[in-house]
């Protein structure tokens, strides 16, 4: 049984966390941008990053460390991403992770470091080094925390359930910030999840990767795909438990899909939540490529931001999504009513699909009828709002 | 020599046109909907068509006719793009041939269609029809035409050129609509082109293609691509003169980039005309990749809509353009001023690369320094007005 719970990353036994402010986020606010996680046991390590050919240094160096050994702590900072910096921003994630072991009594190939904000711009590490000194640590700060590492986003993003299985209960916490730049493949979010069930290292990565594909690389926003995307997973064993590979899963599942919808509901400018469901998919490709398209089309999010049930813009971007189709057996459905069938327009009242379109959430379903595959992909519209909040400086 | 002239597609010998209201696109404002455009002697003819698996049935249609035999005429509308019609729309298609055919005393394969407007909804074949036998026919009418192929487009496109050779002179003459969905490999865009040169119909066919390459599939407004985009080129050698191949590409690719941007500058709701050049790409694959990612990233274009010389975005839609790519090679300029070098921001003065911008209109160039292809791209900010405009309904 899951039941959620109050605590986010601190909610599972035997982690700590805590927030500061640095000032690189905005000097004047003292506006919190640096977080803190540890755990007081080792733990077993997980971690996804982005696919990007351009990643930031923390990511690099966070690959390092996860090679290297059992990780304890995860430092986090918002207002600079540290990519596109070079020779330099790699010296300065190393002395972020030094910084970060030093407080807490541990090597710096134990910490993993996140990263979120401006491109190209050296990253302020003297500030760090010194938040990093004096920031706190306790059992009550992960909402603290998920404040910190946020940028364009208007809300913190936080979860946590406690899973009661057979062999005993377990916990598992989470934060994550999103906004714009969101995409499959992980965009520009962070994202740690913490779980003091007994899970060796293997079998965490593995859970990890499946969770990854069925909750953050199922959301897209604007198709843009950031330098920075990173999901850890740390489960340092302090419930005892080792619960079975299912439930652990479904556990992982709820948290990791729970702060993929926040995300996308708190996507820059974003009016409606819409999920497009490919089924009769030749493949798995195809499947993938036809939900990708249709979200990413802008006239598509365009039309949904307008209220209007559009079909024919859907069509156009299946037609170049490069998934096999055959026009005339192509079904599309808002919430179950269907408004194409047989490639040409289905009977349903149009005042029924608009009434549907002009919701804060709905459904769309593909019907390719060529093969057994399916994807899911939930996205949303694009807003005038959208556009203004990315105009740049 | 070429010489730019006036009177579009009538200014070659030997070609007719017209344009009236048929009551498509407003039945109440008779604005010009339908336009014809014959040539008085046999042609030889060239034509692309959309990619998009998902072809209207005037595409599907004028492919037929197009094996068939010699074309010597082209029946367009607008209001009514006929497309996702099923077997009822082809029915439509064949009767616009036909009648366009009766007009001019022509087979119905003689005659090739377009359609452009709205998708999904029966076209009033009957109007037209009635429309057809009305329709003037003259020598003057090439601007009527091409405003009667407008749909979102705010201004008529049109060019016409002399080209002087060794062997005589000849002709070339254009109209083209654009707007939204404007996309490599030919979005929602018409285009029709005659000469009166006489040029055979293999080597028709091949100065179209690389020409197409070089003007409509490298312009890219919202990365979406329409199911009827159409290009077609009539030469009915009225001139009598078999110009160097040379020379007519030459002049061919003057009358189709003229075109191109002509699309660009209308599209909807755009502010800015950018220029983006890919040039060291490890392949051909790889130039056009990054130049497609770069110009559809919404997050670029908003920045340029804002008149902020952004960089980060843009070298984040390199990392997930699929291209190779190695971030301490890669350099950007805007116009001829280096905003990145070796992958960090290069010194330029920012009031500088601010005031390039800021302009109406600028060149992007990359430098992947992995190989030795290269490609460009034509493209657009994303404003408000541009989602305003998509609203749908």
């Amino acid at each position: 049984m899951i039941k959620k719970i109050r605590g986010g990353i601190t909610a599972p036994a035997g982690f700590l966390a805590g927030a500061t402010s640095c000032g690189i986020k905005n000097p004047q606010a003292a506006r919190d941008d640096l977080s803190l996680i540890v755990s007081e046991t080792p733990c077993s390590a997980a971690a996804t990053f982005t696919t990007n050919v351009v990643k930031a240094a923390p990511v690099r160096v966070s690959r390092e460390h996860l090679k290297a050994g059992k990780i304890r702590a995860i430092v986090l900072n918002s207002g600079n991403a540290n990519a596109c910096t070079g020779e330099d921003g790699l010296k300065t994630a190393r002395r972020m992770a030094t910084a970060a072991a030093a407080r807490t009594g541990l090597k710096a190939n134990q910490v993993l470091i996140c990263s979120t904000g401006r491109i190209g711009v050296p990253l302020p590490i003297a500030r760090i080094e010194q938040g990093l000194k004096k920031i706190p640590l306790g059992r009550t700060h992960s909402l603290k925390c998920a404040r910190s590492i946020m940028t364009s986003d208007t809300f913190p993003k936080e979860i946590a359930c406690l899973v009661e299985t057979p062999k005993g209960s377990f916990r598992i916490g989470g934060i994550a910030k999103g906004a714009g730049m969101i995409d499959p493949n992980m965009a520009t979010m962070l994202c740690a999840v913490t779980t003091d069930a007994a899970i060796p290292q293997a079998a965490l990565r593995k859970a990890l990767r499946a969770s990854v594909e069925n909750s953050f690389n199922r959301i897209t926003i604007d198709g843009d795909m950031s330098t920075n995307d990173t999901v850890i997973l740390l489960a340092n064993g302090a419930s005892g438990v080792t619960p079975p590979a299912e439930d652990f899963q479904k556990a992982l599942d709820g948290v990791t899909q729970a702060l993929a919808r926040q995300i996308v509901l708190d996507g820059e400018g974003v009016s409606k939540f819409v999920e497009i469901e490919v089924v009769g998919a030749r493949s798995a490709k195809d499947a993938r490529r036809a939900a990708e398209a249709v979200a990413n089309s802008t006239l598509v999010k365009c039309a949904w931001a307008g209220g209007d049930p559009n079909w024919g813009r859907i069509m156009g971007a299946l037609g170049y999504s490069g998934a096999a189709l055959r026009e005339d057996k192509t079904a599309i459905f808002y919430n179950d009513l269907p408004i194409v069938r047989n490639g040409i327009a289905a009977s349903t009242p149009w005042t029924k699909l608009k009434a549907i379109a002009a919701r804060k959430e709905f459904r769309i379903k593909i019907e390719l009828a060529l093969g057994r595959f399916s994807h899911t992909v939930w996205t949303t519209d694009l807003t005038e709002e959208y556009v203004r909040l990315n105009l740049g400086e």
